[in-house]
């Protein structure tokens, strides 16, 4: 369940205290919020996808694979890493989600010339895969290189992309070319086969593709193939068994080891494994998991990732600022773990940690005008930063070598609408992410003795935190609105009818039971504090340092707004106040922060290193006369919209150096 | 001059301030320091170095290119990275420097079994390859793949090997298999073929080639060399042209760039080549990059390469402790660029970061036994540290896939006595290393009026700062100290056969000028106190924190010393004095300190992030009550050496968290 089960609310996952809601059922405004991001997703990123699959040449490596004397055959070498199909996948599954959403299907013509032409070069086996079909895998065959050969990760992208096209538009075109291949990879499975993949990814798409098609065989092989996981199958090397997630079972693990989006993207499969089997040595296992990557390894955006190295996530607490990974996939995949950790649990923690992804780092990672992107999502930049990678850029760049992120994005937003709300078989709606929608339930998918309905939820969150929730017709059954961690429970104000209620959080939640006359309007009011944020203690980067987070925002300061000064010689001034001020030129938000800085411009040549003193707190290392300066910090999402130059969401405070 | 030129004192190197001495001028004790170090090396380093040039396949990789039939041929594959040829040379380095040394040659049949092997498989144009020649380069021919094929690099250590044996034991045989290719590489260049390697290190052995065989053909190839670099030639792609010091030329580079023991190799060349040609624009530059990578990007242990992807420099003041990679290859490069600037310039500041990375990094690459090594030398091991990696193991290992450190590591060491002293023109002597050694000029090496004398250097440096030099006979040649820079020039006493003198330091160094009698005895004091070393306030990693450091060397805590409380919640209280102490069981070390240390145990589960509260500088993260720890600091190089555990150089201290 990338996004979302088709049944009724409650009926189609079997584990799940949330399920998902039918697809259709919520809308999301366009004027601001995840809607607004939505819209302009699928008005410029999705189209720049769409062109990126020509000029990076991944449709041409299909196009390879046509007959020779076929007019559409292409004759050049292929191009792009070995899993390039996967960007089409990922494209086609943004479209469908569009598509279905809007009710329109600009890019139809495009989409169905892409399946035929996936139709027509897929192996009779079902197998499709442009690389090793068109003789560019050293290892000639199929399935020769499951470590490195990623096609079980394509498969997993061609199956979400079917069945979005297929719950979200009707058209079971594109799910049918991936069943057939899905289906070969079955039999090879029941055969004995043992298939695994280097890089996880398929298991959601098999474990969604059962519940797509009612067909719990691909439950099954998604379940075979975690069990494979964790007995060396993998083979080791320069990078180690861990770095695949195969050094232990997934049942023994005890931390989150190697590359991060893999990691992520199979906890999301085993927990999806769960929602379906209830086993519950899966789920205490996840929950292991899920507090070491959360407790001791995710960076206070959300990214996920220590290491540009290996792209992995580090030893605990090794979470570097300026060499955050924090790898753009890697947050999408936190969204989609702690989305069904949320199903699975009702518990409120993941809810908060999806929304600290999403609204950070994740949106972090598309620039404003929807066509350039981050793969990597440091949380500090360097005066002096050499940005020559594409992994550690200056800037936001239009394309990557390896493009899995920008269409990871777009699926994504494509398909936020279903993360908004789920419900319960007694009928609860729970909201989850507060932004402008329309939640609507047909009478089937309501508790008996509730009518159908139709709920506006209007808000600016998360600049304000002011929730109204509306109903036209009395609401009969119980709605449970998030409350963030972030928020003080004594200041939270719940308003119900015009009846000042208490708030009553259980689990991250506050739930509004109506009595026998219904609900028409449920007021809720976060309190948006700014915060200044502390890492713990063994988190050693950023000791000393504090980030300034309102809500569920986290903020960064920019050299663009010290005119005069280094960033890098700033640090807070924490005695004074944090205030919250309104837009600053070139960044589309509504609420910046102003705190008071000191500016300590070292000492010309100052040396590396140099005595303590004494034990003195500061060395003589600056300049003596701190200067104060007027600090604007923006949200991090918005950074590097107004030029290179350094950036910093740990800021220094004063003493601390 | 990886380590000395042949001629008398100053006459062989045109442009140095201090030029080396003859070849066997200076003789080790063997008791302590350097020369036990030395002694260390050849007993174990050398022998583990030759077992491994089988047992990793090395030797083998040449015996594939034996005829077919010859009894010595290997028929298995190519073993290892294209350039493990190296690891021979290397290895062939150290065996001819200790046997030149000691006057003895244990491995002397092992040696001309591999020159003969050399001789035997060598194309006919001189050219020597393994990789190449066997057919395991994807490349196939010669030179064919600059960028990585690393055969210049080869090329390099083979000289060196050659040079080493020639000047210590007269022997001519490999050097003769080595020049025979260089030739080759001169002609193609004068043809106009740009030869440039993607892996420097050949420039500085063809200007010692150039030196040893007073053929100046060999310097006008490292010249042209090092003017290719920087116009693209090594092309792009994955790896930026930075990587390869390839993306300005030489002369217009502002700062270190990319794989750091490339760039110091490349320096170090580009300093031989200033030291033959005195054009001022070299030095210049030099000098420029000098500061960049010692005053900005420079481990406090004198480590280089902040960055484990790309085994690059970092952004400048990007110096994680625990991620520091700071190879051991870069440590022994940094000791090489030190030492040609040192001698390009008098300047003793070259000779402290010379000290600073040799008993430190380079020193604790090491394990005490002398087989096993680290690769990458971190400042800081956590606690939980996945050691899985050969990079970042949680001990030395025996012997690395890439296996570049350990048989450098045997060439630095066996040549440590050709680092103690140089000559000047006027016949002045300067002392750089202090450790036991005996120094030995012949007539024609000290300048007109002065006889041929021997200097006994004694000292425990650096447990204790007390340095005598004393000659048998009077000593008429003014004789020069190195003061280190950490060392305050007000409490350094000098005395003089007796009579205490004022230490005037000028460019680091006391200068005795003897009197009409000569000298017989001068006794240097170096004030070896503790410091608490703070970084430079932009290196965010290691804020709030200090180092502990006597004279030379870098102190470290490590887990086994704090039974009962977690390292990594242990902060130092600098209100408490640090105190010198003796010895600890396990540790090979007369002098550690002792420290007041803090235990703060963080709460069980608390948060990764939380609220700091109005501005207190301490949150609730830790447990309350501090609990009073006795800290043991011990020298850095002896760290790991009583099993696996946490460790630290920079330590938290009191309030700063």
């Amino acid at each position: 369940m990338t996004t979302t089960a088709r049944g009724p609310v409650g009926g189609r996952v079997p584990h799940a205290v949330w399920a998902p809601l039918p697809v259709g059922s919520v809308t999301l405004g366009t004027d601001a919020g995840l809607g607004a991001w939505q819209a302009a997703s699928a008005r410029a990123t999705v189209p720049h996808c769409l062109d990126a699959l020509e000029s990076s040449g991944v449709l041409d490596n299909l196009r390879r694979l046509l007959d020779e004397g076929d007019p559409a055959r292409h004759d050049g070498p292929y191009r792009g890493f070995n899993f390039a199909d996967s960007d089409a996948w990922k494209t086609l599954e943004a479209v469908a989600w569009d598509a279905g959403r809007t009710g329109t299907d600009p890019h139809e013509d495009t989409v169905r010339a892409i399946v035929d032409l996936a139709r027509t070069v897929q192996d009779p086996t079902g197998y499709l895969d442009s690389h090793v079909q068109g003789g560019a895998a050293p290892s000639g065959t199929p399935y020769a290189d499951l470590r490195w050969g990623h096609e079980l990760y394509v498969l997993g992208h061609l199956l979400q992309a079917g069945i979005a096209r297929s719950r979200a538009q009707g058209r079971d075109d594109l799910l049918t070319v991936g069943r057939r291949w899905a289906d070969d990879v079955v039999a090879r499975l029941v055969d004995g086969e043992e298939l695994v993949c280097g890089h996880p990814g398929v298991e959601t798409a098999l474990v969604e593709l059962a519940r797509h098609t009612d067909d719990p065989r691909y439950l099954d092989a998604a379940v075979r193939m975690i069990d494979l996981r964790g007995h060396g199958r993998l083979g080791s090397g320069p990078f180690e068994p861990g770095y695949h997630q195969d050094a232990q079972p997934v049942l023994a693990s005890t931390e989150v080891t190697g590359h991060a989006v893999r990691q992520l993207y199979l906890l999301a499969g085993v927990t999806d494994v769960y929602l379906e089997t209830g086993d519950p040595a899966w789920l205490t296992t996840l929950e292991r998991l899920w507090e070491d990557a959360y407790g001791r390894r995710a960076h206070v955006t959300g990214g996920m990732g220590s290491r540009h190295k290996d792209e992995s996530f580090g030893d605990p607490y090794e979470l570097p600022p300026d060499r955050a990974y924090a790898e753009t996939c890697a947050g999408i995949a936190s969204v989609h773990w702690c989305w069904r950790m949320l199903l699975a649990t009702g518990q409120g923690r993941y809810a908060d940690e999806l929304e600290r992804a999403l609204l950070n780092v994740v949106a972090g990672a598309t620039s404003a005008d929807g066509t350039r992107f981050f793969y990597s999502n440091p949380l500090h930049v360097r005066e002096g930063h050499d940005g020559s990678s594409e992994y550690s850029p200056s800037g936001r760049l239009p394309w990557f070598a390896c493009a899995c992120c920008p269409p990871n994005l777009a699926r994504l937003v494509a398909s936020l609408h279903h993360y908004v709300a789920t419900g319960r078989q007694d009928g609860t709606l729970a909201v989850h992410l507060y932004t402008d929608a329309d939640v609507v339930l047909p009478s089937a998918g309501v508790a008996p003795g509730t009518s159908s309905a139709r709920l506006e939820i209007r808000t600016r969150y998360p600049d304000d935190g002011t929730v109204t929730v509306r109903s036209v017709d009395p609401w009969h059954a119980p709605v449970a609105l998030r409350v963030p961690g972030w928020a003080d429970p004594a200041r939270v104000r719940l308003v119900v009818d015009g009846e000042p209620r208490e708030a009553v959080v259980v689990d991250g939640y506050a739930t509004v039971v109506p009595g026998p006359d219904g609900v028409r309007e449920i007021l809720l009011d976060l309190p948006l504090d700014v915060r200044a944020v502390r890492a713990h203690p063994r988190v050693d980067a950023v000791r000393g340092c504090v980030a300034l987070v309102r809500g569920p925002v986290v903020h960064c300061v920019e050299q663009v707004d010290v005119p005069g000064v280094a960033l890098e010689d700033v640090v807070l001034d924490l005695g004074s106040p944090v205030r919250v001020a309104g837009p600053v030129d070139g960044i589309d938000a509504p609420v910046t922060l102003r705190a008071r800085g000191l500016a300590r411009p070292a000492v010309p040549d100052a040396p590396l290193y140099a005595d303590a003193r004494d034990g003195a707190e500061d060395g003589d290392e600056h300049a003596g006369t701190d200067v104060v300066v007027d600090l604007v910090a923006v949200p991090y999402a918005l950074w590097g919209e107004r030029g290179e130059g350094a950036m910093r969401v740990w800021l220094p405070t004063a003493g601390d150096r």
